[in-house]
């Protein structure tokens, strides 16, 4: 996507071939920083501080982690070592599947090849999952774009869409998941307009969701978390449409805290509701999504917010605390929306019913 | 309630017999600041810039707006006088139907006595609406104690209580709603722990629920409005009590933004959902809360965020921008949970069930 007319991937090979470039993504919307990674550390704080955040761009980023980690060895370059590096990162996030799944990736391929022949297969397979993940988006944006433009046919009018979090091209390496079938729909010229909800508590929707769409030039609002369920009952909501941090193999979602709650409201009022997600979110090895480890990250993410001080000359990037002093708070990251409540799964093969045998059908690779 | 050992309500006649004095809700709960109203104007700022808000606290505080008014006409105190003042205090939040209630009480008793002694009525008719409500509270807290009496009976284990934005003591003249028997829980040394919603975008549960509850030394979680829903799933709340604006004859619950959300999960998980609300905020005229008006305010309550600046020694109250330039908001500010997702009403008179033969039952005095 394009950032003030200059296209950008959310993540790259510098020049030198060997460190890595990304948008510092807790900078927007009011700074666009990029910053270089150049070790395997580097790779994790960047995915534990959610410098990238995002399924498919955390696992683009542990890729790329991993040849950070292997080039930054020099001789002592063993199986352990690969092993270590890989364990390490995979720690950095526990909920997201795509971290795993991409980590994996680079291990399988590389444990099989002699420890001198790993620096380069890994730059090289991470910019293989990079290419992939782009392409992979981008199909997910034209299957999504038939269901709004199904909706646009019924009715000749503007297509609401309501979204959760950042499923955009920031959460991928590019085109996004979620927003995809909506960059899709602009450019087919088709009127959409976007509910942003903010996604308390870091505000992703409110900083990366909207910044995206206000880039692009698509129609949206902001509104608080609390909002969705009242604009679905007052007909304002036409479709909803989000990512995932992990689905398993019987369609039910983990995604962003709060996902659940607009997925009932969905329900409730008989709005489809739709996950937009690369196969490699899908985790084959779970029937249940209550068995998906929920991240409690720090009570300071709720306790203060981040913002753009309005304060006579400063205009700086400043936090807030918003609760007394003696208040501590809970933070679970993710929560997860049973299958029941899912209209369908947007993958990069089709839409699907959330369940494991529809799944299947379009990946009939993972039948036993 | 005691605010730093001294017994405060939330509204009070001042020394001079004729101006008011609040507490200013805005500055909470980073400084507890009082002001004083002493003009029928005061009174509308008060209640349209929320440094008063909670439906009953709305109801006192337009009473003596009532009395501010009368007793600044000096000597031209006729009825189109009376009626004007009436008039511009419900206009000064639409949703709210006890201040509808309050300032129709006051109008009523006023029209039908001589100009020259509606002055002096009207001030006591304001002082009793204002004991009334804290007799009314405290009602409502001795029957709500029921529900956390039994809890506590079943279990022998700590309560855990959700509630949405502030239906405490702030909320009314002394006591609150919702949180009136979390406060006769304590008092009866029953352990109980509150999840408080933050409750986006005015944050009245980080700013006022919190603050409240540790004051009283009252065990509490702050959490985001996304997060609720997940507890309810992992089985972290046993109860639900939140307050209303307006409840329909028929039990239709007009409350808080995002309160739907949260009745809609509590349904999901079984868990019971109950309303705390004093008999005057029954819309008897109302059989479907989708006729409620449904205020909309202003789209920089959700773009900016206040809070206790955290930088160097400044630590002020200020305000964060937390979106894009461009980017818009929308922001209704209640929402209607349907009789169907609510458990029961706790009203002065006792428990009933959300539909209009039960609270006819209650209040038979309605009844045609």
């Amino acid at each position: 996507m394009q950032v003030n007319g200059t296209p950008y991937r959310c993540i790259w090979l510098e020049a030198d071939q060997r460190s890595v470039g990304i948008i510092d993504q807790t900078k927007l919307p009011h700074s666009f920083e990029t910053v270089t990674l150049r070790t395997l550390h580097d790779a994790i704080i960047a995915i534990s501080d959610m410098l990238v955040r995002g399924a498919p761009l955390i696992g683009a980023t542990a890729a790329y982690g991993v040849c950070l980690g292997l080039s930054g060895l020099s001789d002592k370059n063993t199986d352990t070592c690969l092993e270590t590096i890989c364990a390490s990162l995979i720690a950095a996030r526990p909920t997201a599947v795509n971290l795993r799944w991409a980590v994996e990736r680079m291990r399988s391929l590389l444990i099989n090849l002699p420890p001198e022949k790993r620096v380069q297969a890994a730059y090289q397979e991470a910019a293989r999952i990079c290419d992939e993940d782009v392409q992979i988006n981008e199909s997910i944006g034209e299957h999504g774009l038939q269901l709004i433009q199904e909706r646009y046919a019924a009715t000749g009018d503007t297509v609401h869409i309501l979204t959760h979090c950042n499923a955009g091209w920031l959460a991928t390496v590019d085109w996004g998941t979620a927003l995809s079938p909506i960059f899709k729909a602009q450019q087919a010229d088709i009127p959409v307009h976007v509910w942003v909800d903010e996604t308390r508590p870091r505000n992703q929707g409110a900083h990366l969701t909207a910044w995206e769409l206000a880039s692009a030039g698509i129609a949206h609002h902001l509104i608080v978390d609390n909002s969705g369920g009242h604009l679905m009952q007052q007909g304002k909501v036409d479709l909803c449409i989000v990512g995932t941090d992990r689905t398993t193999c019987t369609g039910d979602v983990c995604n962003k805290i709060g996902t659940y709650l607009k997925a009932l409201a969905a329900a409730d009022n008989d709005i489809p509701f739709y996950v937009a997600l690369p196969s490699s979110t899908i985790d084959w090895t779970l029937e249940d999504g209550a068995e998906i480890p929920i991240e409690e990250r720090d009570q300071e993410e709720v306790l203060l917010v981040s913002g753009l001080s309005e304060r006579d000359e400063m205009h700086q990037v400043q936090q807030v605390r918003i609760a007394p002093e003696q208040t501590r708070a809970a933070n679970p990251a993710f929560d997860v929306t049973p299958a029941r409540l899912v209209s369908g799964l947007i993958t990069e093969r089709g839409i699907c019913a959330p369940n494991k045998e529809s799944l299947l059908s379009l990946f009939p690779e993972h039948r036993e």
